[in-house]
């Protein structure tokens, strides 16, 4: 018997425009069909970003409310996640689409440096954003840049703040931050279930050519995988 | 036959005033003095920051200038190592000292949160410090605030950027940063070796109420310890 693993689908991200793939979708129609595939494809959960007209990243709550009424029809039942990541906005702005209560948001709980950048998430907009969540009933993805974002998370939740077990993804492969080093990669799993217990929910993302290199780890160690 | 371990004695620190302890060593002669009392009881490295004349903390290359030639003649043989934190000021300003050519320097490689901020230490700060201490013949002590910091210090040796093996101390009990988790310790010090070498130094640092379980754990683990 064999535990099933649930893939999510970035269909977005932050970043890429159609000048690096002309298949990233980016705008709300765009992004629903592109998820209607995945989701025939046998993906569960949606993360997503919406864009600018002009491919920038937007944190609008107008275009996530097209977004999640599109997806609510073409694919029901698949979880819908929106991101609160800091390249679509700054402070507060980050969580003003979670009154759209999608089934869960991603949620940052510490800073950490990015490629050219600083990664900013100061703890009281962590915070806030959990609070947020807490109020809407929206379940966080906690992106864990770092080890010790697992044990801020672990804080967290005995503080009230999030429900237990927290779902942590493990982000690799960023430059500046967390590399796809193996033996971090089986400490990480090692801190989950020595904080959240053995049977705690895990996924993991690589970052670019470190995606499929993840996914693999993540699939055969027992993780859910996002694409 | 067992190895010596170096004591680091941080006399100031970058926030604690006279109202929090009357002993806290402000002007430069309080300095000089303080530290000279830490060398007497057997501390080989001292770790300095300089303050302004109302306890704030400062970045002011003239005072360290007193305080290195006040060092260098009270306390002959001691290492002398400069802060290069971020709370005495932003950016270059950090490392204006650094032409002074102290043996040592503080060298954040990343960013984190601390208890109510981000402490910004982005990429090119980062680069910027780095080859400066590299100029002038300075030995970083490498501020691991977090796992991945670890690593950043092995892809900078890697790239030259530093000298191998660094010296990289833990840095635990931040709030909002890495707590003092037993764990996490060993899982540090097994890094070091995995990264560096077996016989590659590391030091701990427990911020506030940690200390003291820091030093021990530092003591009796192999390491070299801050106070
Ligand atoms: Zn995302
Ligand atoms: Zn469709
Ligand atoms: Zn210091
Ligand atoms: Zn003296």
């Amino acid at each position: 018997m064999t535990k099933p693993c649930i893939i999510c689908c970035a269909i977005t991200g932050s970043l890429p425009t159609k000048a690096n793939n002309p298949a990233v979708p980016i705008t709300v129609e765009e992004q629903i069909e592109s998820t209607h595939e995945a989701f025939e494809a046998g993906a569960t959960i949606v993360h997503a970003h919406v864009r600018n007209d002009d491919q920038t990243p937007s944190s609008d709550p107008e275009k996530f409310a097209r977004l999640q009424e599109g997806l609510l029809k073409h694919c029901p039942g698949m979880i819908i996640q929106f991101s609160t990541g800091g390249r679509s906005g700054a402070g507060t702005t980050r969580g003003a689409m979670l009154p759209l209560k999608p089934d869960m948001a991603s949620l940052s709980v510490g800073s950490n440096n990015f490629p050219t950048r600083v990664y900013e998430n100061p703890p009281d907009l962590v915070d806030w954003l959990a609070s947020e969540m807490m109020t809407y009933g929206i379940k966080p993805e906690i992106e864990a840049f770092d080890l010790s974002h697992i044990i801020k998370a672990k804080d967290m939740m005995d503080k009230g703040q999030l429900k237990a077990p927290p779902y942590v993804q493990f982000v690799m492969g960023v430059k500046n931050a967390m590399p796809a080093d193996r033996d971090v990669f089986d400490y990480y799993i090692h801190t989950v279930k020595r904080l959240f217990g053995d049977d705690a929910p895990w996924c993991a993302a690589g970052i670019g050519a470190q995606q499929i290199v993840i996914n693999e780890w993540a699939v055969s160690s027992g993780g859910h995988a996002r694409t």
